[in-house]
């Protein structure tokens, strides 16, 4: 068995990793939305009839991993590890939100990339045999958010036009080293990514926040597999937005990389922008975790596509590096996602 | 090669994983207290000469970092992984302290049992082949920590005397593969821990929130591996504290497992309570994670120790969690430290 390190900052995975089952959840306004029917739950009440949305938060975890196990027709003492993050403060919405399932936890933070990260550890953990089944959680919920990273809702502050709208939402994933049982689709490889700061400090536009990381990642994904953008039928950042988007082609595009022709964002995906008034699209750990889930996965089963490069975005800025003046630098996970 | 696993929530490694090198710092505090004299680097002024307490904070991940890199002779391009996290909502001090090493970064929560989690899933990702070399970095601060927390220290508020005393500090371990260019120790298992959550709502009282999952951890990794306390020379809990020392001794007793003779704190070693007004003892990602560098790290090599159980632990909480009258669950991630 040869290496399974890849270039600079890649893993290859000869052996199989593979999703073997999913389960996405999203609130009120993300049902309303275009991929409104394809999500597994829409909640009815965006408070998951919780008594505060950092509780609603964590319900919407215990439920995306329910019903994931659930369609694998897994219980929690089939699975090893709980690889699980959010954004808020001390990632609270996943410790409450899992507890239960008592299993070993490795809690993850790297903003809204965090799904890729866990997927990508998860990934590392199943190919290097130390589970046979494991389950990555991550989560978001727009109140929640708010009244971590902005301000109080009740302020009904105006966003500006680059500014994304945190999604309530959660998506599980269970990840497995066999595909007898079944699979959704395999994960062949991963591109682990480092921060870059361009030294942007407006936390409104995370979209540029995030497309320096996002070029840094896939630049090094295509360099570490020698593959060009077309190897790829899809390339999905998770939360770049319309804003962040264009950046983000035209970073890779001063590279002499021209993706233009594959990228989709989750976050554009999400959201009827003008109707529903999200300004550049969607944002959150819930984000591009739900998107894969629901909109992703089932057109790489399909064989739509034959392999996809998932790359979710986080920004990694608090309340108090924003108020002490900091620069908001980015962060991108990319997993690469085939058809079994 | 057989299977890593070992029992329900541990991993043994056969291949070699190693402490190649290791780095502490801490701040004016700790460094008058009883292990002053064993850190790499003891600082001057706890603002580390910066303008705000997380800035402080991310300065001592980058020295802690920068030290264990330049006694190990290798440079960032020699690690392929930077396995970090801290206190701060956001992880900030880790994101800003390491973003200049230019490394794919990924993000750890698991509150004082972050220093635990990163080497458990650093010595996985060195024993499957994902790198040759990687580094763990944790770190906390009194100040920063009392503001994320707690009350702003202008108010002068008394401490309870259960309460323990965050430590202003880091530490940071490069894992290697390899032994050739020497080594300080082996890590040759590890058990993830599961959340434990008591019921326990007083979160001056950290002690008593996480033995339980000290003792759920402990007994785990003596049933997985099939020893009794006395096959290792030490079992280094995190930052229990006097108080919850006491716990849990009690509660590991009420399973029939006695571990009084072998039992230690990292945050009982840190401070002298009584002088220095510490109460139970230091807390803290960085308490645990300097006082396995500088002052167990040296007796395993040395061969007083063959064979040393570290456990670090960790609360769950958050202000917003508290505020909203939840519970403090607990975590502890267990790494089997051996003489190489």
């Amino acid at each position: 068995m040869g290496s399974p390190q890849k270039g600079k900052q890649s893993v290859a995975f000869d052996k199989g990793v593979y999703i073997r089952e999913s389960a996405s959840i999203v609130g009120t306004k993300e049902g309303e939305g275009p991929l409104g029917a394809l999500f597994d739950m829409v909640a009815s009440d965006d408070m998951m009839g919780c008594d505060n949305w950092e509780a609603a938060e964590s319900t919407l975890q215990k439920e995306a991993l329910s019903l994931a196990l659930g369609k694998a027709g897994l219980t929690h003492k089939d699975i090893r590890y709980l690889l699980a993050g959010d954004l808020l403060a001390q990632t609270v919405a996943s410790s409450y939100g899992l507890m239960d399932f008592e299993t070993p936890i490795l809690g993850m933070y790297g903003a809204c990339s965090t799904c890729g990260e866990a997927l990508g550890i998860g990934s590392m953990l199943i190919a290097g045999g130390y589970a046979d089944t494991l389950a990555c959680v991550t989560s978001s919920h727009f109140a929640s958010a708010e009244k971590e990273f902005r301000f109080p809702l009740s302020y009904g502050s105006q966003r500006p036009k680059c500014s994304t709208w945190t999604v309530t939402g959660s998506g599980a994933y269970v990840l497995s080293a066999s595909s007898t049982s079944g699979a959704r689709a395999r994960i062949t490889g991963i591109t682990s990514g480092r921060i870059v700061d361009y030294g942007i400090k407006d936390s409104f536009n995370m979209g540029c926040c995030m497309a320096p990381a996002a070029s840094d990642t896939i630049a090094q994904n295509l360099q570490d597999f020698g593959r060009k953008p077309s190897d790829y039928d899809k390339i999905f950042t998770g939360d770049l937005g319309t804003v962040g988007q264009q950046a983000l082609i035209d970073l890779l595009n001063a590279k002499g990389i021209e993706i233009a022709a594959q990228h989709d964002d989750c976050g554009m995906r999400m959201y009827d922008s003008i109707r529903q008034k999200t300004e550049a699209g969607g944002s959150g750990c819930g984000c591009s975790a739900a998107v894969l889930s629901a909109y992703i996965l089932p057109r790489i089963e399909s064989g739509e596509w034959k392999r996809v490069l998932f790359v979710p975005t986080g920004a990694l800025l608090s309340k108090t590096s924003f108020n002490e003046g900091q620069t908001v630098p980015g962060i991108a996970h990319a997993v690469v996602i085939e058809k079994v």
